[in-house]
Parts: structure tokens; C-alpha cells; sequence
């Protein structure tokens, strides 16, 4: 499986949109971050001002581990089919805050351990990926379908008219194996990258934290191979979100990431398809240490930092609003010309 | 002038939001900031689940300010008039912002050095307050009128249903007189206060700093009389801002405060009515270094940092999407038991 070449977003409408910022009617870098993300948008977009975004898409992956039977989460495996179920139904966290952010949300069924719905089902491949400390994730025909649903889902989604997109994930256990990305990728130690999860005590840490170990020295050869990273310990669901991310760079519509999950699908998506880490942004901090090195290895900086720790895309789609008034402030702000209003006084007084 | 005593926000209902945080479909904690917004806005409403705002108001008090002379800003004062028509208009940074978060913007002229719409001039005590390093901003008179028309404005946007405000200010300068303020307040040295504004130089920063130092030797003996504070180092813009902040906690209505000016009016406000920080959250942090040593007195942790630094209410326009997204957890996420989903393994064991 080969991805095609990822293009860069567009420089000059980078440039127009950094030189527009200057003469909106505020002082030259007083809007700070808004002003950086309100460039990415036009470069996506190809055009200075940027459009504000009228379909946004959150894909929430979902899917079970077998390295939950370690004991590395806090919650029971079934509840991943159950929260799939109370996604559909809009009773998640990720459905009340897309509504705030003028979102929608799709779920997708890559393998949870259980039965769920025949639409969200379409792309299954299996009912709960291997457990990564044992053996492999997934079986190499089982890792080509899920990082090809994962792109055929982006295509969809830009098809229908997506213009931004957000990656989400729901699955118990899919910490341990997001972890594992992320260390073997980075070469983190298993002790400075694993985290609490979603709310494990010490000794679940030092069982996680075993299982992430064991995990990396069974995929020790796999590194440079992103493909065979997937395989050996990623999973059905992670591997849909690095084909999703990836596809969404050659489609050139750009994606805010979530937490953990996602950044880490998307270290693997930038080895499957190089550049692709310039169509995306982070949308928040998530607490769990591997976050952080995912981001500093893609070189991204976290738009918000609440302490949110849920996936679903949760903290991804409280940032919406944010790239939302980026796009706002070049799309509408007025410039000094055009509101006859004079410059600083070193300009105004030439 | 005396306010009414504030009352606290409610703590039952405090209570019953921290309550049904941990029955929603997520992990205890795992929306992290959110759910202490949450459960703030549930105590200000005194209800849970709290209701998502209807009619949030934004007032950006302007007013010019006569230590500008002392070119402590890089922009000439009659920028001041030219933004306040610019805000009417439409054009500026707060209107597109205010947009993207569903508010409504009203600008007041207190004090500008020029003539504005007589709307917006209704309360205007005079043209350009005084040049605090070398005389009082204001009459005793001047003061008692403008903290009381920040009162009423604050009674009329509650009156008019507002159930969040949002204070802003536009005043070439007010940097300078807002971090003598809050340097005044909790007694920190000029150069530890002192910032860059909306982008001066070293030089100016220097010029800065000793009007800062000049207008706190002036004011020395006002540090406990926030009346004679804003007299002394204060302006008619500060003046409406405090009243306008102490009023709406007498109302029993929230606050999101932006970034310098609205917090030192904040810090001064607290003075006059005692209790009313428990109304207010810090929208965003500031690059000023005032900002922060006012949020650390009053107890406030900023909700964004994207080093913003424009005035107007920009910053906490921007934090209103996050505010909303708090009160849409607890307003529209199912509980476990609605969605039938198991708890964490050791409670779903019992």
C-alpha cells in the first residue's frame, strides 16, 4: 500500500494571509496564536481570506484491545460497544460538544468485541485487535483493510464536503497501544511515556506500563516499517485513524487532532505519507506524557491545554471554535484603510 | 458609594453539579477543566443541570488617557475615537469574535478625547482622563459617575436578560493606568509589572515604567480607598469597568473577564464589593505581566493562553465557546445508568 505524494498547503496564500493580518485594524501580532492558525486555514484553503468552515466532521474509530486482559484500564472492555452505542444515540460527550462547535459525528466500528450496528460495522475487520504484549495486533491482510478504511473513510467524508476534519477514537485499552506507537516511533523509554489512561492507579500503571514494554520488544524490527508497527502492536482502530489522517493530507483538508490516540496514529500517518503533518494541528494537551513527545516529534503545539483526558475527539472539537475565530478575524475584521483609522504613531507620522 | 453585599454563588447546586459530572458517560475528571467550569456556571445560575446562555452581552468601555503624552503607547490617541466608531461599525477584532460565539457587542464611550455617537456617549464623563504620573485622573465627582454608569450598564444588560457579561475596554494608553493599578494593589515594583502593551519599544517601555512609578508615588496613599485609587491613577474607562464588574456580581450574573484593563477594573472591583471575584472566571492570560499578578490575587486561573494581547474583550470572546461547551456537558450528556453502561471495572466487580 502506497499513499500518493503529499502536497505542501499553499504558500502563497500563506503569505497573503500573514501580510492581510497586518492590515486588519488591531496592532501587528495582537491577535498571537489566532493570527498563526488563521494562516494555516488560508494556506489549506488555498485562499486568503479563508472561508469559515461549513462542514466539520468528527470520525470517531472505535475498537477493542486484547491487552486489556493485563488489567491496563480502568473500565471493562464492553464498555466500548456501549459507548459506541451512546454516541449514536447522542448521549457522549463528543455529541454535546460538536453541537457547540457546529460539528457533526460519525462512529465507525473497526473492531469492537462485540455486535454494534450494521452501518457503523461496514469497515470492521475483526472483533478485537490481539493483545500487543503476546502477539500480533492484526494480521498483515487485516492492517492493508483497516489503514484502507480508514482512507477510504477520509474520502467519503472530503466527497461529501468536509472541510475540516477531526479524528476521534473510543476504545478501552487503546492508551496501552497508542503508547507503544509513540515509544517506538520516538524511542521513548516505556517509564517516561505511559500514563494514567483514563484513571488507573499505580499498580494498573506498572501493568501498563509492562504490557508497553513487552509490547516495543516484540516490535523492535518494526520501526522503520509503519506498516509492520500496525501490525505488530497497534490495532484495527488505530490503524483506520493513521490511513484516515493520511488521506486527509493528499485530499489537502486539513485536520485538527485530538489526544493521545490520534497524535499517535498520526506519527505513524506522517511515515506512511511524508508531509502530511502540515495539513494538521493539535487541538489540545492531553496530560498522558506520549501526547507531548508525539507532538514535539511532529512539531506541533497544542492549541489548548484543559486537562481533558476523554478521546471521542473531545478536546479537539473545544478547540473548533478556536481555529473557528481565527478564520473570523481574517474573513470579516476590517483593515486600517479601509476603517480610516491611523497606524502606530511611527507609521502615522511619516 | 456603597454596593450592596455580594452574595456567594450557590453551593447546592455547586454540589449537585459535581454530582452529575461523575454519573455522565466518562471518566471521573476526564473533561478536566471543563467540569469546574461547569460546575461554576451551575452555582451562578443556583440550578443543575445549568441552562447554555442565551444573552451574552459584551461592553467595551472606552476612554483616552493623558499620560499618553508621555508616549507610552505606539499608537496617537486618536486611535481611540477611530476603534469606537470601528466597533460600531462592525470592523474590529471583538465583532467577529463576538460572532463566532453567539454574543452581542455594545461599545461605551466614558471618556474618549474626541466626539463619538451620543449613544454611545450617554454616559461620557469627559474628553481624556488626566495624566496620572503627573495629576488626577479625575475629579471625585468625575469618579462617582463613572463607576455608577458602569452600575447601570451593568443593570441594563441585566435587565435586558444578559446571563453572561463580558467587559472590554478601547483606550490608547490604558495599559499604563491599568498596570499602576494592579501594581498599586498588590504592592509589586514597576519593572515587574510593567509590559509591552500593544508593541512598543525598550525606549518606550522605560518611558512607561516611570510613569507607572510616577503615578504609584502619587497615588501612595490610596492603596485601601479603591474610590480614591481610581481617582488618583485611574480613569473614567477603569472607573466604569470596576463598577460594572461589582455590579453584575450584586446581580447574581457571571463573568468572563479579558485580559489586562478588565482585570485590574476586576482587582478594583473586589475592593468595592467584597465577594464579587466568586462571580468571575479569566477568560485568557495575557502576555502583561500585570495580568497575571491581578489573576493571582483575585484567584483566577486563565481558561486560554494564546498570547493575545488586543483589549476589546477579544480574549474572553474567544474563551466563551469553551464556557459553552462546559455547560453543554452537564446539560446534554447521558448519565451511565440512562445509557445503560458499566462503570469502572472495580465499581462494575461490586
Amino acid at each position: 500500500m502506497r499513499f500518493p505524494t503529499v502536497t505542501a498547503p499553499d504558500a502563497q496564500a500563506a503569505a497573503a494571509a500573514r501580510a492581510r493580518q497586518n492590515l486588519l485594524t488591531k496592532p501587528a501580532g495582537a491577535l498571537g496564536r489566532l493570527e498563526d492558525l488563521s494562516v494555516w486555514v488560508a494556506s489549506c484553503q488555498g485562499q486568503c481570506p479563508p472561508q469559515q468552515f461549513e462542514r466539520v466532521r468528527i470520525v470517531v474509530f472505535a475498537g477493542d484491545h486484547g491487552v486489556t486482559r493485563a488489567r491496563v484500564s480502568a473500565y471493562p472492555p464492553e464498555v466500548t460497544a456501549q459507548m459506541v452505542a451512546n454516541i449514536e444515540s447522542g448521549g457522549a460527550a463528543i455529541n454535546a460538544l460538536a453541537a457547540v462547535g457546529d460539528a457533526s459525528v460519525r462512529v465507525v466500528d473497526m473492531a469492537v468485541d462485540n455486535e454494534t450496528n450494521a452501518v457503523s460495522a461496514v469497515y470492521k475487520v475483526r472483533r478485537g485487535s490481539g493483545d500487543i504484549a503476546l502477539e500480533d495486533a492484526l494480521s498483515t491482510e487485516q492492517t492493508l483493510a483497516a489503514v484502507e478504511a480508514g482512507r477510504r473513510i477520509a474520502d467519503e467524508e472530503v466527497d461529501g464536503g468536509a472541510d475540516l476534519l477531526i479524528p476521534g477514537d473510543m476504545g478501552i485499552g487503546n492508551t496501552t497501544v497508542a503508547t507503544t506507537l509513540v515509544a517506538s516511533l520516538t524511542g521513548a523509554e516505556p517509564v517516561a511515556a505511559v500514563g494514567h489512561g483514563t484513571g488507573i492507579d499505580d499498580a494498573g500503571w506498572a501493568r501498563k506500563t509492562a504490557a508497553v514494554r513487552d509490547a516495543l520488544f516484540r516490535s523492535r524490527s518494526q520501526r522503520s516499517d509503519p506498516l509492520g508497527l500496525l501490525r505488530c502492536c497497534g490495532g484495527a482502530d488505530l490503524a483506520a485513524l493513521a490511513g484516515f489522517c493520511a488521506q486527509a493530507a493528499v485530499r489537502r483538508t486539513p485536520v485538527l487532532l485530538d489526544g493521545l490516540a490520534s497524535t499517535a496514529a498520526a506519527l505513524v500517518a506522517d511515515q506512511l505519507a511524508p508531509g502530511a503533518r502540515a495539513w494538521w494541528q493539535a487541538g489540545h494537551r492531553s496530560p498522558e506524557p506520549a501526547h507531548a513527545l508525539a507532538c514535539t516529534a511532529l512539531g506541533l503545539e497544542p492549541i489548548l491545554d484543559l486537562r481533558m483526558r476523554l478521546g471521542e475527539g473531545s478536546g479537539a472539537a473545544v478547540a473548533l471554535p478556536v481555529l473557528r475565530a481565527a478564520v473570523a478575524t481574517l474573513a470579516s475584521m476590517a483593515t486600517f484603510s479601509e476603517a480610516g483609522i491611523s497606524g502606530p504613531a511611527d507609521r502615522a507620522g511619516q
